[in-house]
């Protein structure tokens, strides 16, 4: 089958592209998926690269998510699924598991979930890792409230929109900011207030809109999806028990003023998606479904490539030359 | 009746001892108590000089827990107290509340706790807020679980001695640091590894204690008392999941490592007691009772002053030069 894979960590030039084994029939508690679809994430890119330490088995096939149709499953039959059904999984391509970047993958049951009636197995995929970790974020981290005052860093984003779209379904009042030209866009998604991050009074225009909504409370839950901090400022914004969600940023590294901090109940909790175990990923596989159903998750922009142009997917994503959510077809 | 008090905020020199109206007859739901012990707190001197900021009633009296004797309840009766019953509370002196320097103090029933048999009320006073604090930073915000390692700076101090003593109880491994003369107390309160703070090789002994214990994961849980923070090296022990625990440093700054902290799913918890709710506080003064009965809460050193000793008991916690624990005597 065609695959995309490396042999050893390293930049975008390690990934190849070519032929190598159908995986044979599926064990027990495994299901064999044709791929229609794999996002490029930058998490993929770090594996790729080894940044991010895991157990890789080479010849390493990239990609983590997918988005598929069932091909065979195994003995015994498979917590539900048959042969033609529409799945999708997100934790391929790490721990030991082989990705999502080929014509087959074998998938552990528990990490496979049915695709909703409808929806676009190219348009999922290109949600799915925004959408399980925007979950994530808000309710297993965050456990963000109805009525309570949430910021988005970023909000015209993969991740950010996801966020927005979320946390606005969650009934939470929502602040968020982004270029100029994309607040009508955040706007859209149902942000209260979307400003300009680019304004040379952002700083003041925040604290006024967070004064506001919340009625002078402040802030409830902090996410900058940027990778670029200000952990003073959000401190400084926090309400009573305020949550600071940290989930972007590998290099950064920022000052916390832990008085205010403490003082105020608040926290800052990170998280990586990659460390989710099964059940929290099947919880947010649940929400994601939801929202795909309600066409609520959707990536903004998809630039479609074949499979064989992976390993320029991964030099333009890691280049910041692409526009929108690369998704590769094998 | 004799009271310890300020009529605005201001240095130690702020509280005057003198006569305040006894309380009239309790409300329903509030008890009068006739005040045996109350311990003199670093909180307690923020209330007074204004650093913490809380609702005060002038003239304010001083202070936070207390010990004693119910003298009279409200109407009708008030959740099982009867005159004479000894009692404790922890949360008195601020949002609102008189506090419980002085010889009768009313206090809302939900705050008030049986203190155990055989008891005494003084030993009992030098130890609530340190108790009720560390199982607070264990229980309810690390939710620390058995089988965890947890590092506990100042080990032999009020409130690490009570982080050692409950983490210990909890099933946790502890490591903890001391002066080199209190390693021994803190190895007899349980802490498997006990470390001199002033040791040149603390980072790298902390480090290898740390891998030893936890087979090489890391930190569970990371518990500063002194204020002095260096979370860069905490972050830098986290196991996956591991969490600090913020409670002390009003003044502290200090950068944060947020890619290897969310890369790990690390976070940093900040509270204050004072923020605590009454079912938070409840839950905390049931295990603190466990603790007073079974004598494995104990305060290392106790100063009893008399009341009219109250402002030189703040000045002194204030220039560090009290020893052990400061308990005013109405």
């Amino acid at each position: 089958m065609d695959a995309a894979y490396f042999r050893h960590t390293g930049g975008a030039g390690a990934i190849k592209f070519g032929k190598l084994p159908v995986p044979g029939l599926p064990e027990t508690g495994r299901v064999l998926v044709r791929v229609a679809a794999t996002a490029v994430n930058h998490v993929d890119t770090h594996v790729r690269s080894g940044a991010f330490a895991t157990e890789l088995s080479f010849p390493q096939i990239i990609g983590r998510d997918l988005a598929g149709t069932v091909e065979q499953v195994g003995p015994g039959g498979t917590a539900g699924f048959l042969m033609g059904d529409l799945v999708w999984s997100n934790s391929m391509g790490f721990d030991g598991r082989p990705g999502a970047g080929a014509e087959f993958a074998v998938v552990p049951a528990e990490r496979l979930y049915s695709l909703p009636v409808g929806v676009d197995p190219v348009e999922a995929a290109a949600a799915l890792h925004s959408g399980a970790t925007a979950w994530l974020a808000l309710h297993r981290h965050a456990r963000v409230q109805a009525g309570e005052t949430v910021f988005v860093g970023g909000g015209a984003g993969q991740l950010g929109s996801a966020l927005v779209v979320q946390a606005v379904r969650a009934g939470a009042r929502v602040i968020t900011s982004s270029s100029a030209a994309d607040t009508g866009y955040c706007r859209s998604m149902g942000a209260e207030v979307a400003l300009d991050y680019r304004s040379a009074g952002l700083a003041g225009e925040l604290a006024d809109a967070v004064g506001t909504l919340s009625g002078g409370r402040g802030l409830d839950v902090h996410i900058e999806t940027s990778g670029r901090h200000h952990l003073e400022a959000a401190v400084e914004l926090l309400a009573l028990r305020g949550r600071i969600i940290a989930l972007s940023g590998m290099a950064a590294t920022n000052m916390v003023p832990l008085g205010r901090l403490y003082t105020r109940d608040g926290s800052i909790r990170g998280f990586a998606i990659s460390n989710a175990s099964v059940s929290d990923l099947t919880d947010a596989a649940r929400a994601v479904n939801v929202l795909l159903s309600a066409g609520a998750l959707q990536a903004r922009h998809i630039t479609r490539l074949p499979l064989r142009d992976a390993a320029a997917a991964h030099a333009a994503l890691e280049a910041g030359t692409n526009r929108g959510k690369l998704v590769l077809i094998p």
